[in-house]
Order: C-alpha cells, then structure tokens, then sequence
C-alpha cells in the first residue's frame, strides 16, 4: 500500500491528512492558516504540518508517494502558484519550495478541482469516473473530472463555473461582469434575494426567524420560512431553485458528466433542495428526452474532500497515462 | 498511404469526399438530400456515392479503411442515430446498415462534431489538438476537440453550446425554453435584433439596403449598414458583438481551449466582426490578465469541414489510444 500526503490551504485552517492510495484519510489535523504572516510562515507551517501528520499515522517521510497541495487560486502544470488572492501569492513556485524541503515530489491543483477529485475517488462519486462537481459558497466554485482526472483545459486551470453569463446585463457581480451564474445561484445570492424579499414583505415569517435583524439572514432562513408555508419564502426558494436548476443543465448540455455533485451549506436542505431541483434539470436540459441527464446528488466528503482530492493528485495523473 | 470516405448529411446536400490519412480531401461529389423519401432511399443514395466517389478517386472498395458519418443529431458511441429530427430518424443502426453494405467499418459522429474535428484536423486549427468550434447559423452549433478526439462527454452526445441560459427570462429559443445563447447569437438571432431596430428607426439605411422590404433583411445587412456608418446598424452590431463575445467568454472558462474557431456566413466579415471580438471575449473571461483568452479565427474550410471531419473519426479514435 502506497500512502500520500494532501494538503488543502482554506481561508481559515490550512487542512494536511494522510491517505491510502484507495483514497481512505488515514489521520489529518489542521493548523489556523493567518496568511497574514506571509509566504514563509505558512510554507513552514504546512512541512510542520507535513511532518507531524506523518508521525501521528505511525509513518515515517520515506513512506509517503508524495504531497499533493490544493491551492485557493490557479497553478500551473509545472507546480506554480500563478495567483492565490487570499494567500497574497504570485507566481510562487511552491512545488519546488515544498519538495526541496520534504524531499518528496509535490502536486498542485486548484482547490475546488482537488475537492471534485476526493468526491470522484472516495464520496458521492466513488461509482462513477466523471463528474461536475458544484459548489454553492461565498460564489460558485467546481471542478469537472473526465475519466478520474481533473480536467484542466488547455491553460491548465480548470473549469470555473460561476462566472458563465447567466442573465447578459443583470446583478453586478464580484469578478467585475454583470450577470454571472454566481450572482445568482451563490449562497450570497441567496441571501440577497432573501434580504430583498423581506424588505417587499414586511409580514413574512422570516422576519421572526431573524428577530427583526436582517443582518442575521443566512441561506437556511429561506428554507426554514418556506418549511412553515411562508409564501414569500416559498417564493424565493422556488426561484432560486429555477436559478440553480437552469444554470446547471446549462453545464450538463456542455460537458455531459455521469454526475453531478452538489457543495455547500445549502446542500444541507437534502431533498427539499435536491427532488425539485433534479426536476428543475430535467426540464431544462437539452433533449432531456433523449438523453437523461445525470443525477445531481449531494456531496459526501465536506472538507474532506479537499484534503482526499489533493493527496490524490498524483494516482489520479499515473491513471490517466494508463 | 490510407484512404477514408467521410459522408456529412446536410439539410439539403449530402457531400461524400474521399479524404486521406493527413485529412486531404482528394475527390468528393454531393446528391440532394431528400429527406422526405424516407430512410432507404438516403441510406441507398449515400451507398451509391460512396462507391462513386471512391471510383473517381482512383480508388476501390478494398483501398478504403473506414467510412465516417456526420449526421445532423444525436449519435451513440457504437453507432445509432438516436434522433436526427430533421431526416425523420430515430434509433436508426445506421453504421451497421451502411457497414453491411460496403463492407466497411462504420464510425458516425454528430455533423457539428465532425465539422470541429475537420477544422482541427486540416483547417483553421491544424496548429492545435483542442478547439472549441462555434458556428452561427440557424441556431449555434459546435464541438469541442480535445487532444485531437471529439469530446463526447459520458453520454456521448458531445457539447451543446447554443442552449445554455445566456439571459434568464429572456428571448423565447426555439427549443423551448428562454434566454438560451442562441436566441442571441445565431444569424437568426442577428436577423430578429436588425429588423426590431429597423421598425424602431425608419431612418436606417438599412431599409434602404433591402429596398423598403424588411423579409430580405439577411446577416450581411446590418454590417453592411454599419460600413456606411449607418449609426442604428452600428449599434446592432455592437450590441451583437457583446453578446457574442460575452457568451463565448463563458465557454472558455469552462473548456479553457487552444483556440476558438468561427463558422457560418456571418464571419465573412473578417476583421469587421474579429477584431472586436476578440477584445470582447479577453474583456469578459475571467481573470484574463493572468490566463490569457485563447484566440478567436475564422473557420477555413467552410463545408468540407463535415466531409473530412467525419472521415477522421477512425483515425482520431486511434490517436487517443495511442
């Protein structure tokens, strides 16, 4: 049995887990990510982290394949760190950085790609070999896997999935476009269109729910509203679904994956979010007749995913050369 | 030195060409497609040609590897035409029928599939192996070529690039839902946005253009207005260029190609229409200062491309083994 080392860099904890080549995390801990402290204290952090994780599954550095680091940005084939905003990183060869210091051959990916592979390896898509793998957050983020490999285009950065033009001239959204898939069918999207249906409906439950603080809406507050037969909340729901279910078959009809996987909080809502929203797909994807579309299931792993689908970075390119 | 037939089945013509193993269209004839007659006379016509053309070239039966099929619908990987709407067919066996016939291995493809593999075979992409190939007509069709083999994604219906939702709530498209891409961007698209300006701006020169005949306004007209400074067509044209560029933004940061090839009538406007798209495109690709947009050109093989795409379908299905 070969063991591999994954790394996922969040916002808030750098995550490091030990894997076996079947994608099982073995051990895994986590240490706050502060990237405020700069390149060389979390560099340092994560060989630590490395070492320490090691140790806990009773292994020694000369066991594990080798490191696979998921990064909240694009890298490129070679192992650089084109650009991770939140890090403050620009082209940092952080491959060469990590392997010179562990003396072991180091992967990157993007981070949302890495947790679409951990969820095609080990969670909801451990059946199939290709998947799209949605996640629903602060934006939308995903990863497509053909064939149990990311796929990463000709550049090498992936699919990015949020930022498709959804409705040409419509909400302003944070990459600069109006419009975006990601304007209408992230969590904060939801939470907008929530806000705005409150403030049209000053009898809505989700008031109490909130206490009268609109502050306090999150994405659950919709959802707990239209579960007590709050009309405007039903109606945001229903919407939002039709966003969501629109957008997506819009990605089915473009890469015709075996699967769809669903990320975040939102997911939590289980089938009173995922029945109507297969429903929502099959009406609106191409020639649903004739081609089923994939079903949309929910994700398995949770942060898992990230730490599994980085580790497997390199079993994932030896597969694909087979 | 190997020899291939690629038949593509067109609305009105099917072409036949005898193609060889670099994708050169040595000989090729066409007869009326007259769907209307039913199957047996297609399938009896598209028999005789093949061994027609074959005679032409120089060439028997016995010298010819495979013959290819671009057929205007759905394919499966071992070969039925699932439904091809135009030709009245549905899961149709056509490659054993045809094989049967000519004693020949049969590879069938869908029409715009073969017509992306043709360009990247022989044509605008024979620099690449991944392009993505759009073309405007009626509606949007295209394909997607990576590695040299199309990408048929899990179903092995290949990518449907004019029916995702470009405009939520917007244009009525012909498939039945609203706001798809095409509804925006086909030439029928184009034609719908000239004649609403034209009613709303009796001044236009374009009326002009048409002899006071708004059904004679085609997809040249408004270019051609524009030309003349024309200022309600240059606004078409602009208007229409945005949309244009702004959804073929969004299949590149799916599909992250090499390049992006153009089809249909409409891109004989040359650099009038490229030009300014391609600034459109790299305006509204996410984060393009760092992964630059690929290059948007002109298909160059115009028909033909169907012909040697679909008589590549053997010998790109050999390359992805390889």
């Amino acid at each position: 049995m070969r063991y591999f080392v994954g790394i996922d860099i969040g916002g808030t904890n750098i995550a490091v887990g030990v894997v076996d080549e079947e994608g099982n995390l073995l051990r895994k801990l986590s240490v706050p990510t502060g990237a405020s402290r700069g390149q060389d204290a979390l560099v340092a952090d994560m060989i630590g982290s490395v070492k320490a994780v090691v140790d806990v599954a009773g292994l020694t550095l000369s066991d594990i394949a080798s490191v696979g680091i998921g990064v909240p940005g694009a890298v490129t084939p070679e192992g650089v760190v084109i650009r991770a905003v939140n890090l403050g990183w620009k082209n940092t060869p952080l491959a060469q950085i990590m392997g010179d210091a562990l003396g072991l051959p180091v992967y990157l990916g993007n981070d949302a790609d890495c947790a679409a592979l951990g969820e095609v390896v080990a969670g909801a898509g451990s059946n199939c070999s290709s998947a799209l793998m949605i996640t629903m957050g602060t934006g939308i983020g995903g990863g497509f896997i053909v064939n149990g490999r990311i796929f990463s285009g000709c550049t090498g950065q992936g699919t990015e999935p949020g930022h498709f033009t959804f409705l040409y001239g419509g909400e302003k959204c944070g990459c600069g476009k109006r419009g975006c898939f990601e304007a209408y069918a992230s969590a904060t999207a939801l939470i907008r269109q929530t806000k705005r249906a409150m403030e049209q409906n000053p009898d809505s439950k989700m008031w109490a729910l909130v206490d009268g603080d609109i502050d306090r809406v999150n994405g659950k507050v919709p959802f707990d509203a239209a579960k007590l037969d709050d009309g405007t909340a039903r109606a945001v729901v229903a919407q939002y679904i039709d966003y969501l279910g629109m957008g997506i078959a819009g990605m089915v009809d473009s890469f015709r994956p075996e699967l769809i996987i669903m990320g975040g909080g939102i997911c939590n809502q289980g089938d009173y979010l995922m029945i109507p929203l297969n429903e929502t797909i099959r009406k609106y994807c191409y020639a649903s007749d004739e081609i089923a579309p994939p079903p949309a299931v929910r994700a398995t792993l949770g942060n898992d995913a990230g730490i599994i689908g980085a580790a497997m970075l390199q079993v994932s390119q030896e597969k694909s050369k087979a």
